[in-house]
């Protein structure tokens, strides 16, 4: 397959087979990370590699109800790593304040996301299936416990990876030309937004059985090897919440608003937990 | 070259020929773009072309001394657009506010920069070379006014992108073991951190011109074209600021720490007016 075809074909992976990844692939995937862009080239970011069981376990512990970071043989998570560059700073005579620099995170974390999706893409050339879990941005504070993170230091993104027990169909995306503005933003009308929406989704009340199942059928294959009953409960969910629609699935169950913006005060005390304040 | 392959020998790419990129190209970076993997699959992305000569020239002046930006025959905005999901979610009657959640945003800023990463090494497989250019960041309010983008958007990272005129060596990077940590975090001590960014950079006063002129070879090459004599006055500088060592090059110079702290103020701003507060 091409670059283009690989891009095209991915789609997240949570149920995998038991089988190691061979030490030459693993060191493959690390390096593209290592060569992803930087800004500046600075390259704020270090790598956990989480391969042990134990370790696995308690990672999954600490990230909650997402069996596919246990199952999974290999996890890396990917941290915005300022404690490195300011020792060097020290080192040097020259003070580096990312931790107070909104610019130095911002890039430090595109940084990261490059180093990230470099091993996504580099995983499925070599048949691989992966998963990002940003919800480790919930559990900052646990995280840098668990894994001995100093201070300056920000574990932000998770990556699971492992040989896919069957490759899912990509997921449903909007139309290209929803994304695509020609030489400046066109404002769409409600009309053009509501019809690239139900493009995307199809309608919801006509079908939700099958939506979910779609979409969630590696989340239900996971949730079934842990005896789970995760499509009866979200079922249940949904008419308990009177949902209506694709955009009350998302932001009334799985995203809900008012948790969302009040988790806000969450990630920034984590955030100044490890040292950082803007 | 193997998709490994193309992200080992990546580097940026900022002198271009003069030769347009076919539009069946152009369609393929899209759709890689538009497949790349999104949080909760919501899409908060929007890219903005710029490939008129007209736009290409209002961008290099707002983004400042960058020949490249108004040379490449292609650039791509890419906005966190939060203004199309809260118009989805509005006419599907359920609040979105994005732009008060931190968590949202960075899962977004992650979308983003995904979908520019498969850019970027799509845009590799195709022979064409591309470089980011996260200062778009201290220009946004200018940008927005520019290219007409809404509230609740915020164009957060640029990729230029064009045929080399030629492949310049790739950067010096850290040996990937600095980077990579086994099972938990293991601090370096400050013997290891000395000789891992000299193993990166080289002696600083061993021989700083082959360095600049090997670091900064694109960027000598595009600032001669527009007759400018950019390493002259670097070398001046790095002369009246008693530069030492790489870091302080980085960090007196380059991004220079008063700077990029005070920076963080206007960044918040320009956030800000585009409706974002956390």
């Amino acid at each position: 397959m091409t670059v283009f075809e690989l891009m095209i074909n991915r789609r997240s992976v949570r149920v995998f087979i038991d089988k190691e990844i061979p030490e030459d692939v693993i060191e493959k995937l690390l390096n593209a990370a290592n060569n992803a862009p930087s800004g500046g080239n600075i390259q704020p970011i270090s790598i956990i590699i989480v391969k042990s069981k134990e370790t696995r376990e308690k990672l999954a512990k600490i990230i909650g109800p997402q069996p596919w970071v246990k199952n999974a043989p290999l996890s890396m998570i990917f941290c915005l790593d300022f404690y490195r560059v300011k020792r060097w700073a020290a080192l040097s005579k020259i003070d580096f304040q990312g931790e107070h620099s909104l610019g130095h995170f911002l890039i430090g974390y595109a940084d990261i996301m490059c180093a990230a999706q470099n091993v996504v893409m580099t995983a499925e050339s070599f048949q691989l299936g992966s998963v990002y879990i940003g919800s480790i941005q919930g559990t900052m504070d646990k995280i840098r416990e668990c894994f001995s993170i100093p201070k300056y230091v920000l574990p932000l993104m998770l990556v699971s990876i492992g040989y896919p027990k069957s490759k899912p169909e990509t997921m449903p995306k909007l139309e290209k030309n929803i994304i695509v503005h020609n030489e400046k933003y066109r404002i769409l009308n409600d009309d053009d937004i509501l019809k690239a929406y139900n493009n995307k989704y199809g309608e919801f009340d006509e079908d939700v059985d099958a939506y979910l199942e779609k979409a969630y059928i590696e989340v239900l294959e996971a949730n079934k090897q842990e005896s789970g009953n995760w499509l009866k409960l979200v079922k249940k969910r949904i008419k308990s919440l009177d949902i209506q629609n694709h955009a009350q699935f998302l932001f009334k169950l799985r995203y809900p608003t008012e948790a969302m913006v009040k988790q806000t005060e969450l990630l920034f005390q984590q955030m100044r937990n490890a040292g950082f304040k803007f």
